[in-house]
């Protein structure tokens, strides 16, 4: 049994728009005790995902958000250290997928949150990213949501993070001609240096619109959206009739205050929805971990050979969550976060 | 052979916003001459329909228009003049169900944009209505585009039109609880009244979202959309996770020319596509003709039974076209707006 103290970060205010360090407190508790079929696992790594903002709450979301006082919730790898559940031997590493491991150094299982996983195969930082939830959700889009037509345009926006480069490098090992959209001419070198992607371009360049129209010559037939209202129409011009739509995300609303903004762009979308025959679908990947084997099989096989890369930005130290979480949101940051906390 | 003069309905001028009469102009010429394998159709029912405006141009439609001098296109019902081809008789009333007989008098067919139809089934103007394109167009939305759910709630909004109020007679059969949008308490109390809905909702009464609410109290599984932009962000609150949408028109926009006034709702409605798991598809029933004969076969003895309804505005005359179509968009009228020219 286990005395260790168990730092744990608790969500202490509810923010409005961006989050803030102050949102989150430490505190010390002692760690908990593994019960009859339970194991105690000593968290490793800690994701941090745009999902733990909307768990926060205010934010337009129907998601209901956790309690202030409790625990954030998040994925998480740690290692067995005590276990009286036959499943699990002392020195395993797993992966809680569920995100009940949350934000803390301890946590006690059943083992029905938990995968081993093996870090001989991939690192374990892997687990959270290109095959873990942020992996599978790119994947999900792109096999269960959309009708893959491979061979066409696939486009993807915020192609530099976490979800999007895992969308992008998918598409182009399912065949597609891929197209990613990022912020900054460094993200879209990245995109077609680095992670080989046909062609990009620059959201926040003067001419983003000529961009795009010179990395989509025959227009898009896919697109894997992340981002939400702010690219949104401007894409539409571009896409092909019959196009099919998968929205992952809608990174630029979770946080927005101001949403009533600017001029009223939903009459061109419902018009572009009816007159170009396309289909819209949004999906929530924690409706899909059914499919989490199908994925693992068919994605970790590229990412051990490394034809899906990611960028990972690594925080030091449970201690550092606070202050290095919010910056996800300001756009900083890209690929994928986790926190180091052991 | 006919010599009979051929009165010709042509467009002349692109309107901007709202069709007006002289959009047009009624022109005289002889009538075709049906040559090898063709025949000679006498049109006596015109369809007028907002497809018609989207051909007239300046429609934000990536639809090409017709040329201005030609005449205009248009759904028909009409009788064999002449024939030399051995599928039709002399006296056969047909539809001209491609549009291509158009808003004349006479017109030329090799019989591939033909259907013979019998009076004594239906009245004859059902063929353009319930049972022609716009019943189609409903049925459509509601067998290929949605995957139903019977037994949700499905909103149908401009239920009162003429495919509203068939999507949302098909949507009774079909076994949904059905809720109508439209605009008066006439309408509204058509909707109960004569068509048997479950409830309904005047979007123009001050308590339109109090009368909505009331109206799903379950919320929506399923949503006919018609309208466009002015109603739906209003439909989403009560939109269940899952629902899928059917976009079979957006009628609201096809003539407006100030589509970016107001605040802007594209936000909240990318956002409930993600947060809800929505689907939205939009359709051009063209596509789907081949389901013509399926259709027919399903939705005949219904309306035969009359067990769905339609309620037709009768114009008088072709000359009077051009002031009557005008009138559909504007509100006033409801239901399906046929001319008898004959």
């Amino acid at each position: 049994m286990s005395s260790h103290p168990n730092r744990q970060i608790i969500l202490v205010a509810r923010p409005n728009g961006d989050p803030k360090p102050s949102d989150f407190e430490i505190v010390e508790r002692p760690a908990p005790v593994a019960g009859a079929g339970q194991v105690l696992v000593r968290n490793t790594l800690v994701s941090l995902d745009p999902f733990n903002r909307i768990l926060m709450g205010n934010a337009n979301s129907d998601q209901a958000p956790i309690e202030l006082g409790d625990t954030m919730f998040g994925f998480t790898v740690g290692i067995i250290e005590h276990s009286n559940n036959a499943a699990f031997s002392v020195g395993d590493h797993v992966t809680g997928f569920l995100g009940t491991t949350g934000w803390q150094d301890f946590a006690v299982s059943d083992g029905s949150d938990l995968r081993i996983v093996d870090p001989a195969i991939v690192p374990l930082s892997s687990y959270l990213g290109t095959l873990g939830v942020t992996g599978l959700t790119a994947w999900v889009g792109l096999t269960k949501i959309l009708d893959p037509k491979p061979g066409g345009t696939l486009l993807v926006t915020a192609a530099a993070g976490a979800v999007g480069s895992a969308a992008a490098q998918i598409g182009k090992l399912r065949g597609y001609r891929v197209v990613g959209v990022a912020g900054g001419p460094e993200k879209t070198r990245h995109l077609i240096d680095d992670l080989g992607l046909d062609a990009a371009a620059d959201y926040k360049a003067d001419d983003f619109e000529a961009q795009l129209a010179r990395a989509v010559p025959e227009g898009i037939d896919t697109i894997y959206e992340n981002v939400g209202a702010s690219q949104f129409p401007i894409l539409l011009p571009h896409v092909n009739i019959g196009a099919q739509i998968a929205v992952g995300g809608v990174m630029s609303q979770i946080t927005t205050t101001d949403g009533l903004a600017g001029p009223n762009r939903l009459p061109e979308v419902l018009r572009a929805i009816f007159y170009k025959d396309l289909t819209v679908r949004g999906f929530n990947v924690t409706k899909f971990y059914e499919f989490y084997p199908e994925f693992l099989a068919d994605v970790t096989p590229a990412v051990a050979e490394k034809k899906i890369l990611s960028t990972t930005h690594f925080i030091d130290g449970l201690e550092n969550i606070p202050s290095a979480f919010p910056e996800m949101f300001t756009g900083r940051g890209a690929g994928k976060m986790i926190a180091k906390i052991a």
